[in-house]
């Protein structure tokens, strides 16, 4: 093993021979930039050898250039041979603390301009005054005393029994100088651990961990840096219980032990999820040292074995709103056992704490004019705010924009189509594949941009019905003479087999925009103000960073905004669950968002049932709502 | 099983039939006078059965008198043979909380006069408003605005994930309607059961444990009315590691998972003395829903496992002066494993909890002049009030007033001579033994009454050495030649051997004496107070009853204060921890009491060992500080 020190910051992480030097840096919550994906291409990775030796792959001399007080050599293309020093020119540092720092609100650029500010917990490790003649402070008063004079934010201490049954063995075996974990949680500071091993400088990481109903995502996070030095995100393994929220209640009800076979599938997926994440930076189980979760109501239930059926029915209510502190032991997730795991508060049964996550990342409570949130996952939820005043509602939008429960559908992974353009002049279909490969299906993003270049070239109506005598050789009849449209068909961009949307699938479609549209739309009725008054409209979800907004304008799920009022913020619960990961402020503030959302239930709303029918067509059978709409195909 | 109501407070327990009905009563929380002890003599037990039936314990009829609504029979002498309404008149309802009630501070006061408050657990039945459509609110959140509603006390309420998990169901299967179990934290109050069989008017209870070096005694105490209902005490079985706790200390340190061993026997013995309380009167395990600890620090530590080797290490650091809440399930006892245990807190290595518990007990703090408690078990702690300020210390007294480490030493149980009085004139030893049986031993209060009458009457001189030649056929040179004194010959008094006291003995008893002794002095003089501005002494320990508080002064135990300044108050540890077990203010009280004590170690303190030597004559070296003493024998 190996002592890699990385400079200004005098970062210091133990490395494997061999151990590829991006990979390491990342591990130390020092994170590169890197354009070219780790090609060797960009040099975006460049770091200065200050001292000691490093290699190339191959086992060879790496390449290198002469630079200011050493060599420079490319992270992405060295492995590490022993003890090195290196220092990171301040214009290799990735910028942002997350994706989307550029959107986030004040706690996020707090956190990006100096890093963590209290995390969830953190190892530091004290020196101890040794207990002098006629002093009998107790020794955990002691060690308390230590920890508050290194860090007076502490609040109130207290410690549990295996710390306190550790205690005195371990403060007099280390000479008075042990290393400690603590944890912040609501009321108090508390003492979860001491050891005598310091682990001086030895980077803990955090675990951001976003459960959909479709997807898990986690984010690894440094909790030197507050960096993510990993991200790793998986089909979520409950999907063979059923798509939706509604149809795995069900299954939950009507099986014996259902809660906890649905907590058993939502761990294994988590667990899968951790080891991913963790695999890619060499980051040991035992230094994930806390975690963070935000999910819709229901997956949080399944996640903790709470029975959610109360959730399917009327008035929908979840078991809990604020969670207290769990360990990762007592929900059985692969890192340190006795790691803190904060669930973020859920409002409502349908707005859960993915929502109270995003309305945390974007910082929409701060926004000062009328601000709106949109997170389209296998629900739409939408949260208003307008002066500190919060509502908010769901739709079930369900999952046809993350690609479930369609034919052609799939995640937005490698292979899948994230965009398409069509041209009746040539009959031909652009499209462009993540990752680059032979497409394999398509995605959210895909989708959006498939509704709205079909319907701008009139291959669909206004009530998104193929016009059957379109000239075209890509719409057929499909199975059971269902009319659908080739997108590729088979050699085409490389595809093995045809990839076609069928008329069932744009109905799928349909119904999800219009859904999020109605919703919208009642919850800006509610407070009386028109759509074209809002300031500023977030568009999350697992879209991907391609999503078109002005084409979700153009398919009526999003009111008619200029484009540069639309803003695609990606996964706001990941990046809020992150926040609440690193910085105390952002947990105070989730929980007090939390309680000042007002839910609003769509379903006994006058009016949503008409507003829901009338966006189902393209973009809305109003269509002065959507003036900016250029309209070529008929109604 | 029957189902018997006690009036006037309509308290109603199930019983089996044939059990006694003062066990019955006991097991409600009906405290009932018995001076008798059940012998159906005093006629104290006797309550009006309203409605029902009872019988004798022969199976034959109770006897009875008429009586307003009924009739009169004694409890002691009544069984159960089916649902009974019985009435207990206001005269022979037992009048004390504990035995201590005259002398207790305010919250043992107000307890007394009003019952419970807020006691560490509490069972609460409660009906939630079921949601209407539209009310979302979660289900956790509206059982505890309904707790609320019930209780305005409640503090911040919080619920644990077993609890959580069985929510959702049990509140839609109890139609709304649950049994509850809340424990009053610190910070929070946290619902850790509910279920929907309520149990309706069934009482709960509490356990009160203190631990001593040498005994363990409990208080089963009935959480409707804050009364004991049983109590039991035992040797502790640890003495077979050591006699004090030095040397229980040193076995664990010696020994390979020392700490892991002596807890064991710790919760081996607590578990039997519980078992004999609950036993008393039939109380499942299952029922009793809160513990409360008081122990010495070594006992303290000894009981959760931890370590307490620097105990016995200058400067004597305990692990922790403030423990969190734990659960009995957690310390392995055998009550309901949920029960939340509350340890009281400990200010130093060699004054615990007992000693806190003593200062809430007795109420040391509040009172206006010098007041002074002197706790004399296997140790003796002294702590001295004045105007609110708190010092405190411990001398190394040996549990030589405890019986232990003395050849006829033996605790106060039946058979133990407590009470010791020599006649020169006749050569007879006139004795009190405890349960009027056969002598087998003496206990401390039988040992402070010994070296007070044969000093008295110069068999000791002021040396505490048996003069030679005194005129008595009981002074003999016994093993080894070392001259004792026979207290009954085998024969006198029924005694089947001779029981007598070795010089070695008395030496032991004048080591414990002068230590007491010598600590009150110098805690005194450290406040620069002479002993006669002492308003109140309150002498704690487990003499017993009988203790002849002058006999403490004239052998210099204590110093020379008029009788009425001194005060036997007995076992203070167990009546702090009953406090805490049923009042909250109680609890808030002794954390502020052990923060507020300043300990001073005698050990360091100039002047503390000229001022022990002194303390080793009889009464003292400076007779002219004990004026009352009538001294017979020569210097």
């Amino acid at each position: 093993m190996a002592s890699i020190t990385f400079g200004p910051d005098n970062i210091t992480v133990v490395a494997a021979e061999g151990e590829a030097l991006n990979v390491v840096a990342a591990r130390a919550g020092v994170a590169l930039r890197s354009d070219c994906g780790g090609q060797g291409a960009c040099r975006k990775c460049a770091v200065v050898l200050e001292s000691g030796e490093l290699r190339a792959k191959d086992g060879g001399p790496v390449e290198s250039r002469p630079a200011d007080g050493g060599v420079e050599v490319l992270a992405c293309q060295a492995v590490v041979v022993g003890d090195a020093v290196l220092r990171v020119p301040a214009e290799n540092r990735a910028a942002d603390l997350t994706p989307l720092a550029k959107t986030l609100g004040h706690v996020a650029q707090k956190l990006a301009a100096h890093g963590v500010d209290e995390p969830l917990a953190m190892r530091r490790c004290v020196e101890i005054k040794a207990p002098a003649k006629g002093d009998s402070l107790a020794d955990v008063d002691r060690i308390f005393d230590a920890l508050r004079a290194a860090d007076p934010h502490l609040r109130r201490l207290s410690a549990d029994l295996p710390t306190l049954r550790a205690l005195p063995t371990v403060l007099r075996e280390s000479d008075w100088s042990v290393c400690t974990t603590i944890v912040d949680g609501p009321d108090a500071s508390d003492l979860v651990n001491v050891s005598a091993a310091c682990d001086i400088g030895r980077t803990m990481f955090g675990l951001a961990i976003d459960i959909g109903t479709s997807t898990v995502a986690v984010s690894l996070v440094a909790l030197n840096t507050g960096r993510v030095v990993a991200a790793a995100g998986k089909r979520n393994g409950q999907i063979r219980y059923g798509d939706d929220v509604i149809s795995r209640i069900i299954w939950t009800e009507e099986h014996e032990g259902g809660p906890e076979t649905m907590r058993q599938a939502a761990v294994a997926t988590v667990n899968e999820v951790i080891a991913e994440a963790r695999a890619a930076v060499n980051v040991p189980a035992a230094d994930v040292i806390a975690v963070t979760v935000a999910a819709n109501s229901t997956m949080m239930n399944f996640l903790l074995g709470i029975p959610a059926g109360p959730i399917r029915r009327d008035p929908h209510t979840p078991p809990a709103s604020w969670l207290p502190l769990f360990t990762a032991g007592q929900l059985e997730l692969d890192v340190w056992e006795r790691a803190p795991l904060m669930c973020l508060p859920t409002v409502s049964g349908f707005v859960g704490a993915d929502i109270t996550a995003g309305v945390l990342a974007t910082g929409l409570a701060e926004a000062p004019g009328l601000t709106v949130l949109v997170d389209v996952g296998t629900n739409g939820e939408i949260v208003v705010g307008m002066e500190g005043m919060l509502v908010c509602a769901s739709c079930s939008a369900g999952p046809a924009f993350e690609g479930v429960g369609i034919e052609c559908g799939m995640h937005g992974a490698p292979g899948a189509i994230e965009s398409v353009a069509y041209d009746p002049s040539t009959d031909e279909v652009a499209i462009e594949v993540i990752g680059g490969r032979a497409p394999q299906g398509v995605c959210g993003t895909g989708f959006i941009d498939l509704l709205a270049t079909l319907f701008e070239t009139g291959v669909l109506d206004r009530g998104a019905r193929f016009i059957p005598d379109f000239p075209t050789r890509r719409l057929r009849a499909g199975e059971y003479d269902e009319p659908e449209f080739v997108i590729a068909f088979a050699g085409e961009h490389g595809a093995t087999r045809d990839i076609a949307v069928r008329q069932s699938d744009i109905e799928n479609l349909i119904r999800s925009k219009a859904a999020v549209h109605a919703g919208i739309a009642i919850l800006l009725g509610k407070l009386h103000l028109p759509p074209e008054s809002i300031e500023c409209l977030y568009l999350a979800g697992a879209f991907g960073s391609r999503l078109g907004v002005r084409k979700a304008v153009q398919i009526g799920m999003l009111p008619d905004l200029p484009a540069e009022r639309v803003q695609y913020v990606g996964n706001t619960s990941l990046a809020g669950a992150h926040l609440c990961l690193v910085s105390r402020e952002a947990r105070e503030q989730v929980r007090a968002l939390a309680a000042a959302m007002t839910y609003v239930e769509l379903s006994v709303e006058p009016g949503f049932m008409e507003e829901y029918v009338a966006s189902m067509f393209l973009p809305h059978t109003q269509t002065e709502r959507f003036p900016s709409v250029a309209r070529v195909a008929t109604g």
